[in-house]
């Protein structure tokens, strides 16, 4: 296998381009391309490419190296105007979604551990693609990718604390103490980051840019964004989560350090691995099983409405258009639903089948996203921060 | 292990930094202290990290990126005077160690299968550690630089022949014809690439810097770098001859597109991972087994002097120490020796004594490389490309 991945990597990074640009060339998200040039790759289809360690961790630095980059792209000052919607958005669509998971399953027959697991594996966003198709439709500085954003690190805080009380209760080794030391530790992190980071950036931002090496001030930039990812991954939380806080962090700095314009060449090489990746898992045979294809069916559309719903009760102060904007971004699963699915199965929480179901979930609202919110951001005006 | 493969980036990452830091402030190149950051911080001492199939490949990428930005530095109308010195570093740098270290295996009392292959182990340049410490000091434009670099080439591709030599007999596998095929194809391959390349480049380059995405000259041009990097492994050589020779076409694209400066981030994130996990790879295990170190030294012994007597003759019209500083450059034998030796045992040609004495022979050819040529540069002044 080793021999052939410098080949592999070739592969995943043309298929990548080529696919991009077909997109872009009908006005559609180039990210959509890139997905589904992973399924086309992928080990399901034609089998170019496996999803092996090296694969998987290549598109691990993508996301991070995607959302650090969507984190230096942050105005911070302008993430308080949203605070409310923000947290409506977050604390619904996460309720909704898990209740309904929870629900649905238990109606399609399943045990309650396993209903359980499927609520959770709802719970999560993965809010990489969502990301990344309002930066290539130049929306994501606009009040619904504000609150999207801000959104997606709520959840995943309270998404942590569903699944340590959800996995303690499948395992039955966990206790209410160490749950609650779990949760306070992640918002604690994101708290301190949040208070602390900046002043950090603006005291010392100047200093670095004057700096004799010109190269340190971009690798210690790098060194925070690994360093904050490792930290974020300890604690229980996405690493990509500790990535954006670090560009958060880091826009602060001043404009002198031009960081963002630095991570671009850092992008163009590692974040087509992480759509590829993700679009490689999907197998299309899911498709192709008629029991199987109830079961995902039923927990798709759960998993589609719960957040929609969420977004759309938790932002209706923005007007409906905006509000449902914020619901569909919400909705990509992507890697996080995979993890949750992956932990019951290794737990023997999960049979295959619903494990099967759950991995076609986060892939397909991951994959229905991007045109969804092409199509609701189309004919509408650009905003220069109105809220 | 991927759970914990984050907080590995990072202390990979932040392990180079600090100890290269350390070495540039007591006036050493910065390598020789990411090199032991890797064996400090790798399996064989405190074991932080692992050599996983996601590190190695992290590692292949590092060398990669950084030949290619050692590519687009390289100015190819300079390399025309070099010719002749690098043949002959080139051809005796693998003549004079190949011969000497099957004798001295022999003299060992091993057998003869066993001594191809450790005479084969012998033949590998590899150029990364010497271009970075000669880029760090500035001379890696100089004469000794340019002659370090062709012979590379050139090693890489006579190298190749004799391992495939080396291979058939040891199988007894391959064909007469089929060794003359694969030696035929790379040659035929870095001919062609250095022929017609450069011309396609200057011809389109001025067109591609005035494309309305600016970003795609330079993913463009990533994706040349990892095409001929596989190209070049799929032929046989190291993908870093492909990597190095897509650099070389690019430079000649023009100054409009910027490629150079657009690398370095790219460089600034990867690079230390093929120096750390090259450093991991040592286990100072080695030197306290009495009767492997013994094997051990002999080998390396005959390593270090085979390489330097090839440059110091091969390059004896560039005066002594300048012929001195080409042979010093050409004693890495780094991944390319510890390959030959993995392929050895899987062979099972090689035992795990010769297999050890080997990998030891590489990283200690690699280690003493950079001291030595930053003690040859001293005090010598820099040079505008005299020859």
């Amino acid at each position: 296998v080793q021999d052939r991945i410098v080949l592999e990597l070739f592969v995943i990074f043309a298929a990548a381009w080529a696919l991009g640009r077909a997109f872009e060339a009908v006005r559609q998200p180039a990210v959509i391309g890139e997905l589904l040039a992973g399924v086309i790759v992928g080990p399901h289809v034609l089998g170019w490419i496996h999803l092996g360690q090296a694969q998987e961790v290549l598109a691990e630095i993508g996301v991070i190296v995607l959302l650090f980059t969507v984190g230096l792209e942050t105005d911070l000052a302008r993430f308080r105007p949203v605070a409310g919607p923000a947290t409506g958005v977050a604390v619904l669509g996460i309720a909704i979604p898990f209740a309904s998971g929870w629900g649905v399953t238990l109606l399609l027959g399943f045990g309650h551990a396993e209903a359980l697991f499927v609520g959770t594996a709802l719970v999560a966003t993965s809010v990489g693609i969502t990301a990344r198709v309002l930066r290539d439709l130049g929306r994501l500085d606009g009040t619904e990718g504000r609150v999207i954003l801000a959104a997606a690190v709520l959840d995943d805080v309270l998404g942590l604390a569903i699944l340590a009380v959800v996995a303690g209760i499948a395992t039955g080794i966990s206790s209410p103490s160490r749950v609650a030391l779990a949760v306070v530790e992640a918002a604690a992190f994101v708290v301190v980051l949040i208070v602390v980071g900046p002043r950090l950036a603006r005291r010392h931002g100047r200093r670095l840019a004057r700096l004799k090496n010109t190269r340190t001030p971009f690798v210690l930039a790098l060194g925070l964004c690994l360093g904050l990812s490792a930290l974020a991954e300890a604690i229980g939380l996405a690493a990509l989560i500790g990535a954006f806080l670090a560009g958060v962090i880091l826009s602060e700095a001043g404009e002198d350090l031009d960081l963002s314009r630095e991570m671009n060449p850092v992008a163009d090489l590692v974040v087509p691995f992480f759509f590829v990746v993700t679009g490689a898992r999907l197998d299309p045979g899911v498709f192709g099983d008629a029991g199987l294809l109830g079961v995902t069916a039923a927990i798709t559309a759960v998993a589609v409405a719960g957040k929609v719903l969420g977004g759309v009760l938790g932002a209706r102060s923005l007007g409906a258009r905006r509000a449902l904007t914020v619901g569909v971004g919400m909705m990509p699963r992507g890697e996080v639903g995979i993890l949750v699915a992956s932990l019951g199965l290794s737990l023997g929480v999960v049979g295959d089948d619903l494990y099967g179901a759950v991995i076609a979930m986060s892939v397909v609202t991951t994959a229905l996203a991007p045109p969804l919110l092409a199509l609701l951001t189309r004919d509408v005006p650009g905003e220069g921060g109105s809220l």
